[in-house]
């Protein structure tokens, strides 16, 4: 065993493990960019497809190419027979994300990637598959009906919503979905990216590298925040009510998700962003409670503790406004950041060394086995 | 974002990543320990069993302890219907470890481990139906049958052996099953292992954790190397021929799995005990082909390139010469490594940072988004 560089912080924070072509965390612009172009500049002028496509293919596409890519995506909606049954076979009150981390890995048998040059194709592929994964599970068996994942609908996010409530989304839903699918896409190497990644670096194929990831995005310090937000603030009846019970909370330090960020220090550049959305949906649907507690949260964190908000807490507001229900914002976020995991495993694959750390052993010292018959 | 260590080795390689009390690599006695005992002592007076304890659960049963745990494991061994059914839907062509992958992953949804206070019972669980699960594939998927997967044999190597071959194994076979899986249990941050932990450091599920880590074992540079030295060895019919092929293979720079490993430099204190083992099984079937050519392959590798064999390379002829099928070779490796897996994600709960290393960035540098009018 060679030499080995010193533990210098836990959860390697701070430490490289890798290069990167993909996004910018915390460093120019407005502090998140994907490909070089920020975040703000993208979602205001381009399409959730368009972006999948800057982030999978490397350039954003002219309009025949986002046709085309759009056309593609469409055609890769449908459900395979063997897979719809394994997701009635997924009981109601399961967990969102092990149906979404299943549905990724029993396609893994049926559409296997056997060689790189599918790699692209099995991205696209879960892309345009994981709407159609969520909603048939979550429809058979909470309303007991088998879907037609296959509508008509232009983008993603409509797919999605249409899916879901089974009619076809308003133009400000629809919108609102393509942002939040933006903001949503990539993020450098946070811990889900990182697991495909490690994945990856076994030269695995796509699919165990992204039923890894999700698998890592389930975990409550990972994704899940707009989840708990949203928990958060359905229980406080108005701005007021808001204020006090945070202030509690805070005295009896409670953890309060949707708030700070691990890489950015002043402000998370997607939540002035998805809370511009929230306030028009709520104008939309006439709110005048969930949208003021919200925004007296984001002032009473900033005042009490110069915590600001994170891109999931006016996602809370903004998916509720939508009717999406509270247990399918996590696999929302597995529907945008498929891109980004899988343009990491690409770019890992295309300058590979197996990740391989060393750890510090702090165990007992070498022994030898004792009989059965004297051991307690 | 703060300052940040820049990269010092592809892959982490030598980097440490953090702390663990489960093994040590290349470091004391034959060079590898579990919690303080070296392998060969283990292999000696233990039963995979007992191994399993010990990593699980920190130290050596008692022999009223290890009954009583053999006796649970033995309840454990049942599939439910739902999985039954989604094993079922998997072709006969699909790759083994997706199997394993997605069986995983579907029993996290039919037994979500709600709380941590459920982790052993979790892993032990898992250690239990692994074997089933791939047998109930294999078994209905390529011989048409539906097998009983609650047999009585005493150990998980015979079980399994029970399942794939429709009999009660010799004992010489459930010996080297169980010496094969005490050899495999455990490897410290091996990049199966690491995706566990990462996975884990998010505080998701043991399954997510468990089908993160089967995925990248299923990639070629980690698990499935003795798959690869099986269908070489079967190529060869002696030894002779065997190095022939084998120094025209080298000529042509082609990669010969099963040699080499990325911490040992000198040897793999897992190779004598298989090796041993090999010969055993070999005298006992009477070969005179597959054992023979092997031992001249390890001859070869050492004297032309000072390659020893790792613990892959006379497990291709051992399970072979048990009748497994190659392509089960791997999987055996899951029912195995379970057990350090599983560890290593209750020691990183124990003791959590979320890993979350950073990225350099080496791509465009920020720019605007045009048109798509404008684009090319």
């Amino acid at each position: 065993m060679g030499s080995t560089k010193p533990l210098t912080g836990a959860g390697l924070r701070g430490q490289v493990a890798g290069k990167t072509a993909l996004s910018t965390v915390g460093v120019s612009g407005s502090g998140l960019t994907y490909r070089g172009y920020d975040i703000k500049d993208l979602v205001e002028h381009c399409e959730f497809e368009e972006v999948a496509y800057l982030i999978l293919k490397g350039k954003l596409p002219t309009r025949d190419e986002l046709l085309a890519y759009k056309s593609k995506l469409k055609s890769l909606r449908r459900l395979p027979g063997e897979l719809k049954s394994a997701l009635e076979n997924i009981p109601a009150n399961a967990h969102p994300m092990d149906v979404m981390r299943t549905g990724c890995s029993m396609l893994g048998n049926l559409e296997t990637e056997l060689d790189f040059s599918d790699q692209e194709d099995a991205a696209d592929r879960l892309l345009a598959i994981f709407p159609s994964i969520i909603c048939y599970w979550y429809r058979y068996n909470h309303d007991g009906v088998r879907i037609d994942e296959n509508t008509d609908d232009g983008s993603i996010g409509a797919h999605f919503l249409h899916m879901l409530h089974d009619e076809t989304p308003k133009a400000l839903h629809e919108t609102v979905m393509n942002v939040s699918l933006i903001l949503y896409a990539e993020h450098e190497f946070n811990a889900s990216t990182f697991t495909a990644r490690v994945c990856a670096s076994t030269l695995s194929d796509m699919h165990s590298c992204i039923t890894g990831a999700i698998g890592s995005l389930r975990g409550p310090l990972h994704g899940g925040a707009n989840e708990a937000a949203m928990d958060m603030i359905a229980k406080f009846n108005g701005p007021d009510h808001a204020e006090r019970e945070m202030l509690g909370m805070l005295e009896r330090k409670e953890k309060i998700m949707g708030f700070g960020h691990a890489i950015y220090s002043e402000s998370d550049p997607r939540n002035e962003i998805i809370k511009g959305w929230s306030e028009k949906l709520a104008d939309d649907v006439g709110d005048s409670a969930l949208y003021p507690v919200s925004v007296r949260c984001e002032e009473v964190m900033w005042r009490e503790k110069r915590l600001f908000c994170n891109a999931d807490f006016f996602h809370a507001s903004a998916y509720h406004f939508m009717g999406i229900p509270t247990k399918l914002f996590t696999p929302i976020f597995v529907m945008s950041r498929v891109t980004g995991w899988a343009a990491h495993v690409m770019e890992q694959r295309a300058d590979n060394r197996i990740i391989r750390p060393s750890a510090e052993y702090v165990g007992e010292a070498p022994r030898r086995v004792q009989p059965i018959s004297e051991r307690s």
